[in-house]
């Protein structure tokens, strides 16, 4: 074989979808290693665990575990990528939008980052536990013992997404792909955020990933927006970068700043927040933070999308129909960031 | 370019890892196409969705879909399998073992399938409505309308799953890797089971699925295990074939059996099922109704593996230390049975 024809099939190989070492963002997707797995978990014991005769009763259960499921290419970079969901949704918020195209769980590993999609403790594939119910319905707990838990309907949901003003209205240009609500609707699961302890057992959690996989971007949305930056306050170790996208909070401006002067930081919003009286005073916190944690030192980035002259964008900026350019704007900054 | 040389490049192309037409069972696993979906899903509304006050207490919520996460290989066999986990777990079950190896969900795809793995309505990433809860907690409905809702404890599963014959002792010989049960028991979650309508909503979705898919395997396990067998008696239509793993129940040997003589139908069962008070009378049971669609002009075919020399395995026996080994003795007996 001459060189020539080694080099013509060094080229050919490349040609060959899915075959060359960077992954390509259509055709075959190739992974090195992919699988789930769990972190944390804390056992409970309960004489009511089971409601059914054909199941004993008392028994031993874990709860608090989060449950992560993950691909990586081949010749990764270094920095893995988390993706942590928000309020009354699960992983499958990264995953196939609701029109059918590609998630941002696909596009990071066809960019070249291990991603790691997770179910936020209680909910999804992590455990629950039945026992406050079922001690209720046995007669042998009050009443007021039942967990606090809710669902988000769709009528207020579409207000808080930011779909439109009010349910069934959009606002002008919106890019969530409301044709395909009926397939978005199916995503929301009921929400035991608050029957939980504050931090979320999904924090400590996301530490121990980040620091397990030798480092990782910590990526949240909307309720776990503040997830990574409680994580940091545990510990920073581990968390190489954070991408808070609609956080519902930001750390306060006057609390203890150190621990987000140690790695870079994005806060990201979409578009209509002026508009939306739930979200605008949260941007303006979140300013706030931002302003005070560069101030001690921090390089922490707020952007909200219109900024930068992408207009358009919903709460569920992941599943809109621009999505993937977010995505391509978001692995530069990345690229950046984690230089 | 010589033809020796596209001979040597065809060569080359072959042993680059991940890149044949045909998966290999290690190395870079390529996928032509990935993704998630729901099948199924009804509306149903209530004025106590939400117990907190930043979410509307009244809303309108989906639940009865069935989540779906599919991979497919390149040049994919016809028939692709829907895996289907059973009582208290998720698709997870089909997923990375306890200790570690490679699921069924990948061997499959390695193997050439497409493979569909789903959530069982009102199970993991499939929502539940918290609504009947809401409502005895906010004291507007009696405490027996709260669910029947159920979690198995680590104590009575060991011996439901046969792992041994009482809590923490385990059969000689057995497979089911225990030095990694802290993570299996993390795959655990509670059971709407028998707070939902016979036939589970799951039934009526696998059969959608199917027919969407233009044919497939009904892959089931355990508590699911008749649901394959529930969806041919509503519609055979898209059934290709049923693998019913360790079913708890076998169609009635007296039931109408049309249904099942109209596809490939096998049975398994792992090992110590003398030894189960629970198991070995729905071994006969299922043994009945085997003898009796045969009667009927079927071809059902019940293994129980210790009589194909294959000892040693549990209820769990996809997370069974030689869960390949039995993966590739499947794969065999789906290729004779599709043929």
């Amino acid at each position: 074989m001459t060189i020539r024809s080694l080099a013509v099939t060094a080229t050919l190989i490349m040609l060959l979808g899915g075959c060359a070492s960077q992954p390509a963002m259509q055709g075959d997707l190739v992974i090195a290693k992919q699988g789930s797995f769990f972190i944390g978990g804390r056992e409970v014991r309960s004489d009511r665990m089971s409601m059914v005769p054909t199941v004993t009763a008392a028994g031993t259960i874990v709860v608090d575990q989060m449950y992560v499921r993950y691909q990586v290419p081949p010749s990764a970079k270094r920095v893995p990528i988390v993706m942590v969901h928000g309020c009354c949704l699960t992983g499958k918020t990264w995953e196939t939008t609701p029109d059918g195209r590609m998630g941002w769980d696909e596009f990071f590993v066809r960019k070249g980052y291990g991603t790691y999609v997770i179910d936020q403790a209680w909910r999804g594939r992590s455990a629950w536990s039945p026992a406050a119910i079922n001690q209720v319905k046995a007669g042998a707990a009050a009443i007021e013992t039942l967990p606090t838990l809710y669902a988000a309907g769709q009528e207020p949901a579409w207000v808080i997404f930011r779909f439109g003003p009010e349910h069934g209205k959009t606002f002008p240009g919106v890019k969530f792909p409301v044709e395909a609500q009926a397939e978005f609707w199916k995503q929301m699961v009921p929400d035991w955020f608050n029957a939980l302890p504050v931090p979320n057992p999904t924090v400590p959690s996301l530490g121990e990933l980040a620091r397990k996989l030798g480092g990782a971007v910590l990526m949240s949305h909307s309720q776990s927006g503040i997830y990574p930056f409680q994580a940091a306050a545990l510990d920073t170790n581990g968390i190489a970068a954070i991408v808070s996208i609609e956080p519902s909070a930001c750390p306060a401006a006057t609390s203890d700043l150190t621990p987000y002067t140690k790695m870079p930081i994005l806060v990201l919003y979409g578009d209509y927040m002026d508009l939306s009286p739930r979200w605008s005073p949260r941007l303006k916190l979140c300013r706030e933070f931002v302003a005070a944690a560069n101030q001690r030192g921090g390089k922490v980035q707020i952007v909200v999308l219109p900024e930068i002259g992408i207009t358009g964008n919903s709460h569920m900026l992941m599943q809109d129909t621009n999505s993937l350019e977010i995505a391509e704007w978001l692995s530069k900054w990345l690229e950046t960031a984690l230089r």
